[in-house]
């Protein structure tokens, strides 16, 4: 791996971004949002995305310096058509305002349609969670999920991020695609020349398939087959489940705001899918003292993280703290970043003249 | 079968509340609420549990005629103390309140504690969507699931209900416990004399189970094991994606209300658990009109059943099409009841001298 210190990586990020046109304020968020990603070990959503950001922004199909729509506002919600604007900082400056309105009022809520790829949800239901509310935040995305019993990709797969604090800065996270897996996670198993565990992917037929190649041939030229829902084939682990949280996400997200759901949304051959967004922030205090509430989170979160593991396990884990864990170890040691990314961004950089920052290797 | 027309069947539940001491509105909501999960084909959660009302209404530990304890208040927001009221009359009061704070300010929301078994939690969250908002209902459930690559339960099947319309009565309704399946299911097999499939239980070494008997007789007696999260044993499936949504469900109900979580909530010998409710509505016009919101979502739901099932499959289904579909026939047929659940309820009628009604039976 390669450790960069993650002030360097989002300069550079930043850099990037505004020598391809978007303005330093949203250049700085989106970089920041990007390499928290890294920080966190989801190298999915991470820096290596910079090049579909890139193409994206070179194409006109995302773009910086928009000001939104505003589609429909009341005293707790709003509504905006992002017109292709910078999903990442669009999200922040969002939830920044659904914080807002929920420190006046309690709750608040926002839908965006009509956005970009906004990396991970988790960031958003977080910025709530450190002002002492529960966040919630989602994201529709290129369908890829297909319906329980069906044959091809209805959905995306749609995550759901929900986020709640206890003491000393302890946090309840959970960031979670409803779907199995993410098309990543097949890309590892070809990558690495394995078949598919049953459960994750169907082929055109609509059977569980074990091969990845296919698999990401034939969902790529939109043949059909798809990633199952979370529970995955049949009904009898509770693949409905999955599919019903996805079509959730779609509905919370997309007609909410009257955009694009479904099979609609559709990645473009050089950059991601125009995706619609959900985000909510409701203040602790609306339902009893917060330090309270706070007091109890962290004794449930102690009560897991001290029970035994099954043999051959080191540690029970809740949601977020793997996450966090490896970000507090990123600000010691840099933020981990596999070859290929580093790579693939230093030759962004030198196709943008943009300088490159010392970093340490480690086998 | 046994088939009993639905009104004939709420009021012989009624009456039973009745004459057990609840008073006739509790009684009333709550016999209309356990028949309309039998009706909608969820015999887990219908008249078939009254024994387990009697018991607990006899003990003490479930009481008609509460006036909860208002523990906290906001425009938005209120908290109960239910003081172990009928969960189900209770919901649907609350849920209720829930509304009509919506009705004026657009989001409204509750948590209960100390609370009882509220049935299906979909009934809460339609009654929110029948009247143009997204209705969200969850629960907290005696501790039965078990956290990725534990050993011990440590939350409950802690279900998830999500309802929002469509056109002319169309509706997508999810109502899903957050473990794979639900103790009921496990029986089943036992039943049946059949082995589990993997991915449904671990026994006491936290490993997966083929054995019902086994399973039941040691959760049964708090030996170790339960349930399996949505998304099944260890990672590789996304089991701890259940694990976080069951935790969320704690969360939203027992945190924000001080009400008991993880493996505090325990069934007595005699009836169920008290536990935690967290109940929310959102007007749909606090995002865009509704006539637009629901001309979407029958879009979506008739694309989603005019997908092409894999072979051997007849139809596609959303979540609720199934229930509906069937309480639509029960309202022709009359409520279906299996021969043992409406012999024991024969049982409880003649114990407390109130007359049956007559029934049509049918192989």
């Amino acid at each position: 791996m390669v450790f960069v210190a993650r002030s360097d990586l989002e300069n550079l990020c930043s850099t990037l971004f505004q020598v391809l046109g978007i303005p330093k304020n949203e250049a700085d968020d989106s970089a920041h949002i990007l390499v928290a990603a890294d920080a966190r070990g989801i190298a999915s959503h991470g820096v290596g995305r910079i090049r579909r950001y890139a193409n994206g922004i070179k194409a006109g199909l995302l773009k910086g310096g928009i000001a939104p729509a505003l589609l429909h506002k009341t005293p707790l919600s709003f509504v905006v058509d992002a017109e292709g604007a910078m999903g990442l900082s669009l999200s922040k400056e969002s939830m920044e305002k659904v914080i807002a309105i929920a420190k006046e009022y309690g709750i608040g809520v926002c839908s965006i349609r009509n956005s970009n790829h906004f990396g991970i949800a988790g960031f958003y239901a977080e910025m709530a969670a450190k002002q002492d509310m529960i966040g919630i935040a989602m994201t529709n995305t290129a369908a890829l999920g297909v319906p329980t019993f069906a044959r091809k990709a209805m959905f995306g797969t749609n995550p759901i991020a929900f986020a709640a604090p206890g003491l000393d800065g302890k946090m309840f996270s959970l960031d979670m695609a409803t779907t199995t897996v993410t098309r990543g996670k097949v890309e590892v198993y070809e990558r690495e020349g394995q078949t598919l565990p049953p459960g994750l992917a169907v082929g055109v037929n609509g059977l569980s398939t074990r091969d990845p190649i296919a698999f990401l041939d034939d969902t790529l030229h939109l043949r059909g087959g798809g990633l199952l829902p979370l529970g995955g084939e049949g009904e009898h682990q509770g693949g409905y489940k999955g599919y019903g949280l996805a079509v959730m996400v779609d509905i919370l997200t997309a007609l909410t705001s009257g955009g694009a759901f479904g099979e609609a949304v559709k990645d473009s051959e050089i950059t991601s899918a125009r995706v619609c967004h959900f985000l909510m922030a409701l203040r602790l205090d609306i339902f009893r003292p917060s330090e309270d509430f706070k007091r109890d989170m962290s004794r449930m979160l102690d009560a897991l993280t001290s029970l035994t593991p099954i043999e051959g396990v080191d540690r029970i884990y809740y949601a977020g703290l793997k996450e966090h864990e490896a970000e507090a170890q990123a600000a010691v040691k840099g933020v981990p970043l596999s070859p290929a990314v580093w790579d693939a961004l230093k030759t962004i950089a030198d196709e943008l003249g943009v300088p490159i920052p010392s970093v340490r290797k480690e086998q």
